[in-house]
């Protein structure tokens, strides 16, 4: 993270962040579009006339969302955690908030020190097109076996090899899937549930997609089993769309948000 | 609703609808904005190329949702029921959506043959205003008392006269309230359920208002009670805002839409 301009004492604040990724090119800065990183950076200048880089806990694709992203940044401003709060929610836009903030250490680093990683992935299973969750939810119209889809998220639970739920890369990888569960009625709305420490690039929606293809019957539990087994890079299709992802939680040891401060009045 | 052109056999099709309404001005046509009512005709227009006039269940104002309004509409086209949903699905904007159609008797009157009509209207009760759900729910700040709520809603249950909770009118404003429910977690979500065969205009809001000035502790729930059955008009207050509102289901004697047909493949 770079550091904030000016000479006073620098200090870094951590922010808990929500936001619908529908119009956004991703997390990160981009050059060719919008992303969650300039609107923040702007905000932060808007409010601070500082120039600061943010560092984002996990980086999210375009159009996925987060209920619980974590960044942080360095600031000599003396505003404290709540008004920089309620100061970045006036600069930021109708789709980004930051729902809570705390004071970090210097050096904590978001996403170096995340110990745990939530992602709910929402699947609408019905026939017609999604009007309100049109961007919110992955709409599948063929009835998902929920059972069969459980059965195949519990085998992909624990340490494996996951180079077949990853685009190529020369770096590890092996993770350990702490939790994969599919929950939800057939017909109407199934969710999946994953945690890990840390997870391959696409890896929940590499996971969603080959879960669907068990739930509608176009893949068997062991089909699957086999296509991690083989750990051949990016051979787990079709990647579920991103516009029904949501990152909902980053944990620390020893690091939380506060359960929110109340205002008076609403 | 008016007769369809031409000289062919007219029928009656129903259909059940689900919309976003934060880009409408309401259900019903209106002369300076969009309604649903107008981009419904205009999809029935584009596929059939006939004039026809929609008929709705029920009125739902500017920016108020629907997950199964009902319309009605004639028409002297040939098309199976199936394909009239996928075709008018097909020129629909993305905010609405059909999500089943069925053949109704000629004289079939969504409006007036309502038995029971059911909304929802969801709080999210947190201290900083919403990113995903900005134009699904309603923000309140204060710490919502969930069973003084839910007091004061049991309290509005059975037939009343619901003066206080209607603009001034002219017509009876005695209704049965068959359900009025709150549930839900204080500082997360917070939701009202209200079912009777017929709603005064704006009573859903015009209830909510006061069932959270109730739960924020600005209201006993015997100040709500004084309130109903002094049945002076537009006395109860505020009006809960528009945007948190559903018109979740409507139901019918002897009628009602067969669960979704599939279609083969996703």
């Amino acid at each position: 993270m770079g550091a904030a301009e000016g000479c006073g004492s620098s200090r870094r604040i951590a922010l808990l962040l929500e936001y619908d990724g529908t119009a956004y090119r991703g997390s990160q800065y981009q050059q060719n579009g919008p992303s969650i990183q300039a609107v923040l950076e702007a905000a932060i200048n808007n409010l601070t006339r500082e120039t600061a880089r943010v560092a984002f806990a996990g980086r999210t694709d375009a159009g996925v969302h987060a209920l619980g992203q974590v960044a942080a940044f360095d600031t000599n401003s003396t505003l404290g955690v709540r008004e920089v709060v309620r100061g970045l929610n006036h600069f930021l836009p109708a789709d980004v908030v930051v729902v809570s903030g705390r004071s970090a250490e210097t050096r904590f680093d978001p996403r170096r020190e995340a110990k745990q990683r939530a992602y709910r992935y929402r699947i609408s299973n019905r026939s017609q097109r999604l009007a309100l969750d049109r961007d919110r939810a992955w709409q599948v119209a063929k009835p998902l076996a929920v059972e069969a889809m459980a059965e195949a998220a519990a085998m992909l639970e624990g340490k494996h090899d996951f180079a077949a739920f990853s685009p190529p890369t020369d770096k590890l990888t092996a993770r350990t899937l702490r939790r994969c569960e599919v929950s939800g009625q057939t017909g109407v709305e199934v969710t999946v549930e994953m945690e890990a420490e840390a997870f391959l690039p696409h890896q929940v929606r590499r996971t969603v997609g080959p879960l669907v293809e068990v739930g509608v019957g176009r893949m068997t539990v062991d089909e699957l089993r086999r296509i991690l087994e083989a750990a051949v890079p990016s051979s787990a299709q079709p990647a579920a769309p991103t516009h029904g992802l949501y990152l909902v939680r980053v944990e620390y040891d020893g690091f939380a948000f506060e359960p929110e401060e109340r205002e008076e009045g609403e």
